[in-house]
């Protein structure tokens, strides 16, 4: 049976099988969702089993369980490690959901959940053509599945757990299905990620909420101090303040910046995409280079005071920030972690005292375009999407592609097949249901061809 | 039955009443306390009738309900009229207080919770003072009690109510307890309010939050943008920049700024009690002066993002705030209200979108010190702590003491027994049992000698 055949015929269970996954709210982040992270490790481990593994299970870690799983070939001379992840983002804010997001609903094509792209769906092309091509006789490498429960809150397990299970792990080339092409008619394959570092920032003032009419005009207030300081990090130009943040930042080649300019890229459509007048970044970069290449610094979350119903006058005695930087590949996270929290801190005016605690990071990454895989995904994708692939950075963080490198040696593949309409991480997460069949045969095309 | 006897015989059941009355949660902000607020304001009218009122009564209003209660002597040459409040701000943080802040406990000579001061403790002084010149046949004059439900929250029925009852409000003088003094040993009374403006801010970015790899370093963050924009209002001189602002700001007379100067105050035990090591405020004024005399801005509240567990990588569709001016009284507050957020507007560069919305407020006051009311004031005061009262600015508004003079063309003796150790509107609100039974003699002292 040819895969376009089997997919036809096997996709009502596929789906099953994918929304079973989705209907478990695997919010990592969340300590009350403890349970869901072990429900959902067990049935991964119950589908890949019915794919095809020999041996499939969920293994401890320091923080939420792995599922691993494997099949040996006879004779095979090549071993494909594929990692996933089960765990999903908050799905907050609720009340912009069109569907409840752990409820999947197919509208319009599209698959509408949290998780329906990142990382259930995509993983999901990953096992569905692992279990094509076991139930055709046609798998000719040995494979191994790991996935975990913690990307979505920096891996923190992932390092111990690679360490102490070097040799079960132990492989040729890594795929991952987690990252985004460039559009639907424009396939791409990632070969650049950037690095992460993530903060948060607590500015203390006085040792408790005041009375703004008492107080007001003489004390200093730690909300309007966080404001200062949170915007004195980007100067004028978009580029970060700090000392020495630039030091190892290499310049973008003339080559890699023709190949971005090369990128059919509608500036007004991005705009009228998430419906804002006008862009802003750094200097002398262009909008698909500020996002992929170039660093860069956001709040991600802030609080401070009365958030409440009414208008209480209130001078707050605490404010916070979570705030992050996306790093590019030469850039050490741990060293830009240490330097900008100092430099936070050095921010701070004597009227309030300040504490940086550093929550997660990962390293940036970059992927040889010449390796063996990438030429077999280049291909794969040419015939599943009728059109070569364009090689690209992106901007987001999979700060754990460095660790398999540096921990095991392994160059990875990012077969991603998101679409930036995905809406991942946001409210109203969907996956187109044609991407994702093409992304079952461009995976089989990759076993292959590889 | 001299009045210290009085008070020693009949605490235990003042302090019941005050019990029952702090044991409802009337929070005028939030709309699930509305059953509260009913329930408290019957209880004041049980009290008030219990005390000597001929009549009391619940009334309507456009919001939460009014209290209203008298009593008539006759042949009174005068009518007094006590304005209190029954409504009290929310309790949170709740996790920083050491008992519940609904069930009033007594420690070390003071009543610790949330409107242990404010309002209740203070309006129980008035009641109690009128219960005993009722009881021992000494009431010289008619009185008149109103109190509203919705004072924290601006007062928004009180104008309209006000003004119905022109006739059943009419007064020669009003009392109001509601402020504080300058220490326990330094008696004063309050003759200046500051006035408000109170807005809230909502920065809009994107139409969704972003994963901020994706779209980090391209897009303006509207969290940082905010901050960008709330940094710019108060200059390093720690003047408000918009344009226009301090335009009826009256300079403080060289006379008053020497009072002020008189007033015993040490800045190091003012920094210790609110544990900051320094102070930020407007340059060229004292503290005493900035929180008294001079405007301020502040942020009373603030939020974006995801402000949950863990490291969410998100860049946010919006960021809020809420902010506050207090005012000088020669400000109009509708008019500062206008041009601030006109300004506010202005701040915004393109890439976002802004909505600044008025959420309250009201007019400064100046009280005149040489009023037969506060000539009364001051020698109750005197006469019951032992010291003349100092005449002061205070830095709090108490918008409706503008609107009395405004529609009902009377003057407002503001008898405030508070300390800035009680804490109001702060976790481990309370006041002490001591200045409660001294407030009590000043207002007696008052209506014997007014």
């Amino acid at each position: 049976m040819d895969i376009k055949t089997y997919i036809r015929t096997h996709e009502k269970e596929i789906l099953e099988d994918l929304f079973s996954l989705i209907r478990i709210p695997s919010v990592s982040s969340a300590a009350d969702h403890r349970p869901d992270m072990q429900a959902c490790a067990l049935l991964w481990r119950d589908i890949l089993l019915k794919a095809g593994a020999e041996r499939a299970e969920v293994l401890p870690g320091t923080g939420h369980p792995f599922v691993y799983a494997e099949r040996h070939v006879p004779g095979a001379e090549r071993t494909v490690l594929v990692y996933g992840h089960y765990d999903v983002m908050p799905a907050d804010p609720l009340d912009l959901w069109d569907s409840a997001p752990f409820e999947p609903e197919i509208r319009d094509g599209r698959i509408f959940a949290r998780g329906a792209d990142d990382d259930k769906g995509q993983t999901m092309i990953q096992v569905a053509a692992f279990a094509y091509l076991v139930s055709e006789g046609l798998l000719r490498h040995n494979v191994k599945f790991i996935l975990e429960g913690e990307e979505e809150i920096g891996s923190p397990s992932l390092e111990a757990f690679i360490e102490s299970h070097r040799e079960m792990l132990a492989a040729d080339i890594i795929l991952v299905s987690d990252t985004s092409m460039l559009a639907a008619d424009l396939p791409s394959l990632t070969t650049g990620l950037r690095g992460l570092a993530y903060w948060e920032i607590e500015v203390t003032g006085p040792n408790r909420d005041l009375h703004s009419g008492h107080f007001g005009g003489a004390v200093a207030n730690p909300a309007l101090v966080l404001c200062e300081m949170l915007s004195k990090i980007v100067g004028p130009d978009g580029r970060i303040t700090a000392p020495h943040f630039y030091d190892d930042v290499l310049p973008v080649p003339d080559a890699e910046r023709a190949m971005v300019q090369a990128i059919p890229f509608d500036e007004e459509a991005y705009k009228k995409a998430i419906d804002v007048r006008a862009l802003r970044g750094e200097e002398g970069y262009s909008t698909l280079e500020r996002n992929s290449m170039r660093p860069s610094f956001d709040i991600c979350g802030m609080w401070s005071g009365h958030t409440g119903e009414g208008a209480k006058t209130v001078l707050p005695s605490k404010a916070c920030a979570k705030v992050s930087c996306r790093l590019v590949p030469a850039q050490d996270h741990e060293k830009i972690s240490q330097l900008m929290a100092d430099y936070i801190c050095r921010l701070a005016p004597d009227c309030v005292s300040v504490k940086v605690t550093p929550l997660h990071g990962g390293q940036g990454y970059v992927c040889p375009i010449d390796h063996p895989a990438y030429k077999a995904a280049e291909a794969s994708f040419t015939q599943a999407f009728g059109r070569k692939p364009l090689a690209v950075r992106r901007g987001g963080s999979i700060p754990i592609i460095s660790t398999f490198e540096r921990l095991l040696g392994i160059k990875t593949i990012l077969m991603g097949f998101g679409l930036e309409s995905d809406a991942i991480h946001s409210p109203n997460e969907n996956f187109r249901l044609d991407i994702f069949r093409r992304g079952i045969e461009a995976v089989v095309g990759f076993y292959t061809k590889f």
